[in-house]
């Protein structure tokens, strides 16, 4: 693979992604799915705007890269995500049987593999760590905004 | 609750939906989604008609319900699904905070049961059985039906 077709070139588009879900308010989490190196799918976090728990980029990237390719296995495919996958998100790439995921940042409390290691399907190679500390800077930026403005508004509300 | 609304009357609302999804054709799985003893949402399996994996009848009627509802949560409600939801559905439906998950048959393969039985959320309660037979029923109609095909097919095939 030459080395701009390389897992960190594909994760940074992954984290465009995640700047896109960042800038509507969303956890900004992005990925992309790739086949042959090709970017067939491109999806953000979109469960606020949406108003969808079931809208993770994850699942949006499966629905696309299924639509591109006319089949519903991604088979030859890997997923580049931002986040540890959940385990819906883990379930839904199980049944995808997609080649490999790489994803950036570990979620211990609500990725797949606190709740079980075998969700995805046990052909999937998994990797992680790739820009890792990008994405959970972005992760940092997005609950410390959501803080400081939960703490503006119960200073604004509390009686003078 | 009144006879006519118990878990039975809903579990066959979610029967009539998988009976939906055998006349297309598709694994026979139905699902409804009931707040205040009114189904809000109904929906059955259209991952062939839609080349999706992710097109699961309690992904659709999570996304059903939470649109009819103007939330995302779905704390006050129960899901009737005629078989043990997969890993990727019992995580949405965790998610969404659901308040009680009931399904009729069992799926000791691709249950959340046989990976982890911690999927849901913990608050959400489950109950399985109800109308069991006659949702595993209607899988084995469509899995004889399918294999009858595919023998009718492979005899066509060969040189006579």
């Amino acid at each position: 693979m030459p080395e701009f077709l390389d897992d960190e070139y594909f994760m940074k588009q992954a984290l465009a992604e995640a700047a896109q879900a960042l800038r509507k308010d969303e956890i900004p989490v992005g990925a992309v799915i790739v086949c042959q190196k090709q970017i067939i799918a491109r999806a953000h976090n979109l469960t606020e705007t949406l108003n969808d728990v079931t809208a993770h980029a994850e699942m949006q990237a499966i629905t696309s890269a299924t639509t591109t390719l006319g089949g519903k296995y991604l088979t030859d495919c890997t997923i580049y995500v931002t986040l540890e996958p959940c385990p819906m998100c883990a379930g839904a790439l199980a049944w995808a049987q997609i080649a490999r995921i790489v994803y950036a940042a570990s979620d211990p409390k609500r990725g797949y593999n606190a709740i079980a290691k075998n969700i995805p399907h046990p052909k999937t190679q998994v990797s992680c760590g790739i820009l890792a500390k990008e994405a959970a800077l972005m992760m940092k930026i997005f609950f410390e905004n959501k803080r400081i403005r939960a703490q503006s508004i119960n200073r604004l509300n509390k009686p003078s």
